[in-house]
């Protein structure tokens, strides 16, 4: 992965010329190359040796305590002395203050050791990054900084058992704390009641300190809860309590484990029901989990979905990683293992030893279909990371530009790789045929991870709204406009290299479908015959997205190539070349089928009725 | 899914009329329903509760022997005493002497309730049926009857662990048992060494005894052994050692169990590593287990492939039963969980409660794609096992004719209810969001245990190979000619039906384009090229054939409407045709992606060198 990752960002993204912006003119070549061998050497070491273990021993409770085996804290305690946690924060935070491209693919690292080891590092970070940009400077200074130094982990607290997607419908209540509450240093003080589920990371002991980012209501005060997302406000509530400075008071706040959840995949990390203010914990002798006020009152759900975004990048990143270990795993056995030999003329000739399975053609269709759509996915995440550094630190023109570009981008960065990477550890069980269907091997596991990946962080079908519903006519379309200009661009360097001119063809003609599609769905009247066709949209735009990458990443290659001189020990990168001849000949072919129901808004599952069901 | 297993028997393949003939004459439409009605019945009671248990409680040794569960024993000995063990078998053995469409129909409850209950029962009757065919009389008498009975079971021991997929190279050697081998009454007597894998149900305590029938290779007198598939011969090896008249004789025989393997599903089946042979159990004084020849030496992967296609209808019928599971979990699912609202034109009203989630547009394509998948994929199946029937008990010309079809369509009733109905079980997670991913719901398992039948019984790969290398052209084309005149009969009835035209325009079409593709394709000098493209031409081939399959039931589903009295309770199949609309708009266009890197020989994969993967 180390060399595709250096590929990307040097050879495609020439991220180097971040360098000479004020916020990254401590960083070099040289620097972000340590980042990056830090992370892979630390990943190597203290991840992948525990990724199965930690699968087979799931987080058990005991008392009220969340136990896990020995190698989470120690993943953990490795991750937080990488100063990963802080990567992108200002040095004076004690961060790396590294560009969000170069922190991604450090930490695709690690995804790809164990993506439930580290102890949820990437929610914690996220946590710390919120409160950066919503929390006062008292929030920032105690709940911040302690996570960034791997002291306290962060949580994201948001579903309710009847209220999953339908975030509008939450009912815990945050009710002000006493005639006080307003002049509390941490922020204003609330009393929350409810139940959350889903929380990774609930509870454990891997830190001294939790610090939930919890999503409420505000009673009025009539004690009715406004209806809809407007209602919605949003606090920190810690573990355990905490004074003005930060420090812990030895009391504990009114949360209390419900229960865990048994999962599929992503057995590492605890995923927890968390009860706020059940009276489990009393606080001054009263039922009620404390929790402080972040930015206004009901803003809450603004401020998380501020987050969600980079969340959503760092999920596809993390379905890339699963994606990305099952490819080398299935890549190694698949030149280890010896089966079967080529049929030649007079059949087999069975006096000859059995060959390594790679040798089989449908073997290599396998990784390279595998191939195909890690590195695509791969490169994918790094470009969306690279426009975030560009809104953050860019000119105005082209912060706003990258701005755009992200809206459309995100659902695809975040739903693709969920979707074919996943299809990619599939294809590497496969390849190790009945040994893959083995916990011997480490594919099935990678597979049963990945499937999380469709449903957290909103569902497959939610981003498909997003995506198909809002995003591409969004800003009358401007959005999807300034993409275009991107795979114009790509078109047209494309046209000129001799052996890519027939893919540039094809993926103008590919964009093209993709935007009439969208003019036709949207010329109907009915928004709701759109939206009912969102999801076959999702691969279809994805697929398009990443021909196009491809095809950049293919002219990056060729350059590369061109300037290559012989003895160097730089890749030749026919290796990119033929994965990005794969996905223009075997998978994006495969839009039209999808195209065809969006733009017709055919109306077959809209019309479906319950009690056809069962006829 | 018992009023969709009654539309297909009844209304679509009319197998009541094979009740006239002689070897089905005791039966009637009633006696069929009595065996659906027990079968459904045992498999509510006996298997669909255990069905998560035997998961969790994964097969264990204990010394030398294997530890199920004792809801394993339960079911297996509820479904022996079902009689379905024998379910084809003559009167004459205790046999019910139904037709093979009951007997997989039958089989889909028990399937569905509990893919890996039962203790390997498909296998014992698979293993007593090959001896029916193969077996001298005294084999039938002392093997297969007992298994018939259910007071033994049966294995097949094929793969070693370098020859899985490459059974030519088994090393599993046969050495004749002493001077007067050849005039055991159970047949002539071997002594087998070697190690066998991927034995499902290889060791346990459910009966009494357990017949393995292993290939194995006879050696030359210089000791060396045959190359290639001709040197295999097959051998009945007990457990545990009998008499001529079947009667256990208290000694054990040199079959080793040397462990199990953990798997990602199926767990309640143990599956088992064997040794023959290596002494532990030594009979009269010397090391090898005693095996009694079955057929001719050298002829033992036709004998052992013979049974081998029933066995892959029955896989596809599993996948069929696990995607039916799903598809009732999540539609039972979306009908009781409440989330959302319709957007209206002045968006969501809060004040409204929220909905079940069958109700959104996205949840009904992911209900209707698993309906048209699995009620498709077990057409297909009844449809393969109705030309079983015809095979065995139709006019010669006939049962020539059923042998052809069911030649091409074997690999596509293994292969694409292993693929989509692997799909619906995805589509089943995805409906219950966040709990599917859970243990707390049954479709996690459903998913797992599914991503078995792309393995076993032939991969995915090698049903390819088989279709497009093997059945589409053997008999010059005779076998796809017959299917494509099946195929323009339905087309012709379908012209016929007014609202059905268009799709039998479209079917026509799509089967043109498979038959253009492989003339294409086979059209070249080089069989390696067609050969590497052989895994896309399967799903290009099976959805064509689903779709026949829709078109076929939507034409049978119009006639019961018109003949359907008001009043009467039979169903107005509203959904058949549904689904079948669906299918023709969302899944056939997606064949033309698939077809073109066929019909082309598309080189990219061949090309791919092993050392581009890393670049």
């Amino acid at each position: 992965m180390r060399s595709t990752i250096d590929f990307l960002l040097h050879d495609w993204l020439g991220v180097e010329s971040l360098c000479t912006r004020p916020r990254f003119e401590a960083h070099s070549r040289e620097t972000f190359a340590t980042v990056l061998d830090t992370c892979e050497r630390i990943a190597a070491e203290r991840f992948a040796p525990y990724n199965r273990l930690v699968d087979k021993e799931e987080p058990r409770i005991e008392g009220d305590a969340v136990v896990l085996p020995r190698y989470s804290y120690e993943a953990a305690k490795a991750y937080a002395e990488s100063g990963m946690l802080a990567a992108a924060q200002d040095q004076s935070m004690q961060g790396l203050q590294l560009p969000c491209v170069i922190e991604m693919a450090g930490n695709a690292f690690f995804l790809k050791a164990g993506v439930s080891l580290g102890g949820g590092a990437g929610l914690t970070a996220g946590n710390a990054n919120l409160l950066m940009t919503h929390g006062t400077e008292a929030q920032k200074s105690v709940f911040a900084r302690q996570q960034f130094a791997g002291r306290w982990s962060g949580t994201m607290c948001l579903s309710e058992s009847h209220a999953g997607s339908s975030l509008s419908d939450i009912s815990t209540r945050a009710v002000p704390d006493g005639p006080d509450h307003a002049r509390d240093l941490l922020g204003p003080r609330y009393r929350l009641f409810g139940q959350k589920t889903w929380v990774s990371c609930g509870e454990h002991e891997l830190t001294e300190n939790i610090i939930h980012l919890v999503l409420a209501k505000i009673p009025r005060a009539d004690g009715s809860l406004v209806a809809g997302t407007r209602g919605i406000s949003l606090f920190i509530v810690p573990k355990r309590l905490v004074d003005a400075r930060g420090v812990l008071t030895g009391e504990r706040n009114d949360v209390a484990l419900a229960g865990l959840n048994h999962k599929l995949g992503f057995r590492g990390l605890p995923n927890a029901l968390l009860n706020f203010g059940e009276g489990r914990y009393c606080v001054e002798g009263r039922s009620g989990a404390i929790g402080y006020l972040v930015g206004q009152a009901g803003d809450g759900l603004r401020c998380m979905f501020h987050m969600m975004n980079e969340a959503r990048i760092g999920v596809g990143l993390g379905a890339v990683a699963l994606g990305y270990a099952g490819f080398e795993a299935s890549l190694e056995y698949a030149r280890n293992r010896r089966q079967g030999r080529p049929a030649g003329s007079k059949g087999k000739d069975f006096a000859r030893p059995q060959i390594p399975i790679i040798e089989h053609a449908d073997v290599r269709r396998m990784l390279l279909a595998q191939k195909a759509y890690v590195e695509g996915g791969l490169a994918l995440a790094l470009y969306c990371a690279r426009l975030v550094d560009e809104r953050r630190t860019g000119t105005p023109a082209r912060a706003a530009e990258a701005a755009s570009v992200l809206e459309v981008l995100t659902p695809i960065a975040k739903s693709w790789p969920s979707e074919w990477c996943l299809e990619a550890n599939s294809l590497a069980i496969q390849v190790h045929g009945g040994y893959g269907y083995t916990t011997d091997f480490p594919v099935e596991q990678l597979w049963r991870d990945n499937r999380l990946n469709m449903i957290h962080e909103g569902t497959h079908g939610i981003q498909a709204l997003d995506l198909l519903g809002r995003k591409v006519v969004m800003q009358e379309g401007a959005c999807l406009e300034l993409l275009g200009a991107r795979v114009a661009d790509t078109v047209q360097r494309g046209r000129e290299e001799h052996d890519l001119r027939e893919f540039a063809h094809v993926l103008e003609s590919a964009f093209g479908k993709v935007l009439e599609t969208v003019r036709s769905a949207w010329s109907g009247v009915e928004p709701e015959g759109v939206r009912a066709n969102a999801t076959p949209f999702l691969p279809a735009f994805g697929h398009t997205v990443i021909a196009w990458i491809w095809l950049d990443l293919a002219i990056a290659a060729r350059r590369v190539r061109e300037s290559h001189k012989a003895g160097e020990r730089s890749p030749p990168l026919r290796g990119k070349l033929q994965a990005a001849r794969y996905f223009f000949e075997y998978e994006l072919p495969k839009i039209d089928a999808w195209l065809g129901v969006v733009a017709s808004c055919n109306p077959t599952c809209r019309e479906m009725q319950d009690d056809w069901f069962c006829e």
